[in-house]
């Protein structure tokens, strides 16, 4: 057979390699590294082609893809959302992405993204706290000890700073599994036996659960002046984690509206309550937290320039590495045109 | 380092797999193939979820998704189109596509589709011909020869028995190109040096070329009663192929109304325009040709569901052959809320 051009192999990061780099650079360091590249394409948010992600939902879950573009390269997301799949042995969450170049329309980057969407995701909510969470902050409580757990947990002490974490999960073996993954972090770790335990010091508050149903994990008398909301979990229409008088206490911070108002926590407020979005913290066009009684929320659902950002920074890190393999996913004769005749000659 | 579960594995058919395959069923018989799967999917069309593409223009291109779900598998194509690439040695279109389950929401087949939606085109374009073409049609007119022509021309003989070819090119390489590839088909091939000497007694016109502006490659006079006119080319807004009064002589078959009134022919036309949806006529919903002076015209855009079709057939082909290679895309940690802790034991 004749051997494909190299425009035909597509470099493909598995989830071996994707593990073996998140060794290589550290995976502190890799959180850092993320939420630069993250900030940087926060920083140019308006250049980006943006659209809320196109999902397909069933009974059980729901698939989405998650495009977008700066102009010179393109990016999406394959991703399912299905709590019920930890029940059956499977992940709730796997993922997959995708780089291509704008000028010609040819992938430059395919990779695995079940691991990367865990760490841009932390890295996300670390890099929002880092410039939201009163100031000093030392103790995060963290409910919800599901799989999204140990990466949110090492971003806010690799990019915030704290030196404790304290652990809910309605599953006690959650917790015990999160609390052994975190035993060598360097953090101190607190198991907890209720939410009500979970927040007391905390100036900042991870919410990180899966359920589909309207949950209130935080109710409104739990929440005291001051602290930062990490809002991680819901993230569907119907699916929330926070008593709706939270949100009207908080000064509140999303990614893409459009999006939020449908998926996160402000789908229980009016299409026109007053939010804020965080790329314009960065930029300085709004200001970030006011005063220490503050209560600053930020409502996350994950948006497709985080992906972008994250794609962008493992395409940097592979090239020429033997972190990545040649997938042949192109058809891409000597002549363009003939396509069928490269078909044709194969049979010999 | 810890083996990844069976689960993590998704099937992988590559360019050189796919052209495999096609030799092993033979191309004739694949386009019948893939005709059928098309039409079995056509007549079910009401319980697709369907949405139009999801496009991100550029200047000189575009690159889409195309995402369907039958309720049980969901299915999805990235495709490109930049037609300034062949001038830069590239392919006009390349695309991929992938299956998953709609039930855990995982991928169970990633696959080339650059020739597989070469495939697919033409299989549709085929099988629409059958029911709407005047009977006894045996020669078509093949206006635009490049990557789509041999694969139009051979399925339009394996699926409607034509015998004769009819071929133009602005460019005569690319007529040469097609006509060399064709001459082993059992077709007689005409080489033709104007549009107007390839269309002399066809029954069916087939025009496929990749023009970024509406160009009008048939004119009005050009076109007499009873012809059945196969508009492949064009299909991006301001993109056309076909005079304005053509269409309005012509009774008009789509696939997707909401996605042919922006993308095909009939973006010429008020978005009122009475058109047909070709899987009716498969249900018996709607009469196809009416009688020997009609000109039926498939105003072709291509739709995710022929895409899923191709999906589908290669997925059941492929299945515990050696056509397709596990690629270890998805994290699947044996405890599902164990991430962190299959990435953190890797390190070993």
């Amino acid at each position: 057979m004749p051997k494909p051009s190299a425009q035909a192999f597509v470099p493909f990061v598995s989830v071996e390699n994707m593990m073996r780099l998140v060794h290589q650079v550290g995976v502190e360091q890799i959180l850092r590294d993320l939420a630069n590249y993250i900030e940087e394409d926060f920083r140019r948010w308006e250049l980006f082609d943006k659209t809320p992600r196109v999902a397909s939902h069933s009974d059980v879950g729901v698939i989405e893809l998650m495009p977008t573009s700066d102009g010179e390269s393109y990016g999406f997301k394959y991703v399912n959302g299905h709590p019920k799949n930890t029940s059956e042995g499977l992940q709730t969450v796997t993922a997959f992405g995708l780089l291509a170049d704008v000028y010609t329309g040819y992938p430059v980057l395919l990779s695995e993204m079940t691991l990367l969407t865990a760490l841009r995701t932390a890295a996300t909510s670390a890099l929002v706290a880092k410039h939201l969470a009163p100031k000093g902050a030392d103790t995060m409580a963290m409910i919800g000890n599901g799989a999204q757990s140990e990466f949110q947990t090492t971003a806010m002490k690799a990019i915030v700073g704290i030196k404790s974490v304290r652990l809910y999960d309605v599953d006690p073996e959650a917790t015990k599994k999160c609390a052994r993954n975190l035993e060598d972090s360097g953090l101190k770790v607190v198991i907890c036996s209720s939410p009500e335990e979970a927040i007391l010091g905390a100036q900042i508050l991870t919410t990180c659960t899966a359920d589909k149903q309207c949950a209130t994990i935080l109710t409104d008398n739990m929440v005291g002046a001051g602290v930062h909301i990490n809002a991680i979990g819901g993230d569907c229409p119907g699916k929330t984690e926070l008593a709706r008088d939270i949100l009207t206490r908080s000064t509140i911070f999303v990614e893409y509206p459009p999006q939020t108002r449908v998926e996160g926590e402000i789908q229980q407020l009016d299409d026109n309550h007053d939010v804020i979005e965080f790329w314009e913290v960065l930029t300085g066009a709004k200001q970030g937290r006011k005063d220490e009684r503050e209560i600053t929320l930020f409502d996350s659902v994950g948006f497709a320039i985080e992906d972008f950002s994250a794609l962008r920074y493992v395409r940097d890190k592979v090239r020429g590495s033997d972190l990545c393999e040649p997938l042949d996913m192109l058809a891409d004769p000597d002549d363009p045109r003939d396509l069928f005749g490269m078909l044709h000659r194969a049979k010999a």
